[in-house]
Parts: C-alpha cells; sequence; structure tokens
C-alpha cells in the first residue's frame, strides 16, 4: 500500500496565501517520509482535487487521506467538497478515500486557538 | 483597563461556518471569564471590525487584541486587514489595540495540523 495525503485548501491568487499549507506539508514530510503528502485546493489555485488525485493514483498512490484545511465549516466543506469525493471514488474506484473532518473542528485545534488568542 | 479578544475571520453567507470560531470565543469565555471576546468579519457575515470595536468602546473597553482567524495568509490578512486597524487607530485614539499575527503562520498550529493531518 502507498499512502498519500492530501492538504485540501479553498486556494487563492495571491501565492503567499499557501505558505501555511505548504508548511504543514514540509513538516509531515519530514517527521514521515514514507508518506506522500500535496496540497491541493478548491479553487484560484493549483492543482485542484482532482489533478493532484490523479497523479497520486499514477504514481501508484492506493490509500489518500483528504485533510480539509479550512478553520469554517461552510459549504465548501459541507457541500462542495463531498460533491469532488464522489467523483474521486467514481473515477478511482481501486482507491482507498479517507476523507477527514475540517481541521477547524478539531477538539485540539480549537484548544490551541483559545490559548493563543487568549494566553492564560 | 478593560480588556477585549476580538477574533477576526473572513466570513461566510453560510451560518454554519462560523461555528468554529463561536467555539474557540466560548472556550475563551469558559476560562477568562474577565475577558471580553467578540466575533468579527471581513464580509458576508456581521458584525464586521469597526461595529464590534465600536461597540466594544462604548462598552468600555480600553484594550483589544485582534486575532486573525485565517489559516492562509493572503490578501485579506496583509492588506485589507492592517487598512482596517489602521482606520480604528483613527477612530479610537485612546484605545490600545494589538494586531496578532494569523493563527496559520503560529508554528504550534502548523504542528498540531502536521499530527492531525498525519497521526505517527
Amino acid at each position: 500500500m502507498t499512502r498519500a495525503i492530501v492538504l485540501f485548501g479553498h486556494g487563492s491568487r495571491d501565492p503567499l496565501w499557501r505558505a501555511p499549507m505548504d508548511a504543514v506539508a514540509a513538516r509531515i514530510a519530514q517527521r514521515s517520509p514514507a508518506v506522500v503528502v500535496r496540497c491541493a485546493f478548491l479553487e484560484l489555485a493549483q492543482p485542484d482535487l482532482g489533478t493532484s488525485v490523479r497523479d497520486l493514483v499514477a504514481a501508484g498512490t492506493t490509500q489518500v487521506t483528504i485533510v480539509p484545511m479550512f478553520l469554517g465549516a461552510g459549504r465548501h466543506v459541507r457541500e462542495d467538497l463531498p460533491v469532488l469525493v464522489e467523483a474521486l471514488r467514481r473515477d478511482h474506484p481501486a482507491l482507498d478515500i479517507a476523507l477527514m473532518a475540517p481541521v477547524g473542528e478539531h477538539p485540539l485545534v480549537l484548544d490551541l486557538l483559545s490559548e493563543i488568542a487568549c494566553p492564560r
């Protein structure tokens, strides 16, 4: 099994916007070199999710975890992303696809953000 | 001194989008009841930053910390927000305003997101 992680973000015309996503990807790559890590975007930046996953499958990935890098869980995460993942499952029936909850709903993220915003 | 924290997010038409911001505000309010916490938005949701800060000042706030709740540090954070803060400083010369870096640039956030995306 070749495992991959796709950090999926909104995207922006501003090339600096993705710096935190790239920084997360770099941390994972450094710590877990056996895991393939990619960033993909909903709009305004490349690659999109379909292209990213197609390239991963072509390179031998058999299991991919999609991590929505969204603090706010709006329509992009609740509606657009499931449609994209459904299309991925149709296009790559042999690929094991796991879709995580958006990072902004993770209790540890909420705890950390509250500590950063208001240190004790 | 009456201290306040404004969690400043992008905003969305989707009312569920702000749930993580509200959850962070609730954690701070529970842990540090002496601190006033508000959410404010750049667009598509209310209140905007100017309204939020005006209301805080009217209620006696003398020091406010603005926390950009953005994972990606694009133009909204690097260009739009400084203009808004400059206007706040002009409108409220007696108010002590601290502008934090966007949460997505905080090393602990990057570490945590990498752990969530790829558990050891």
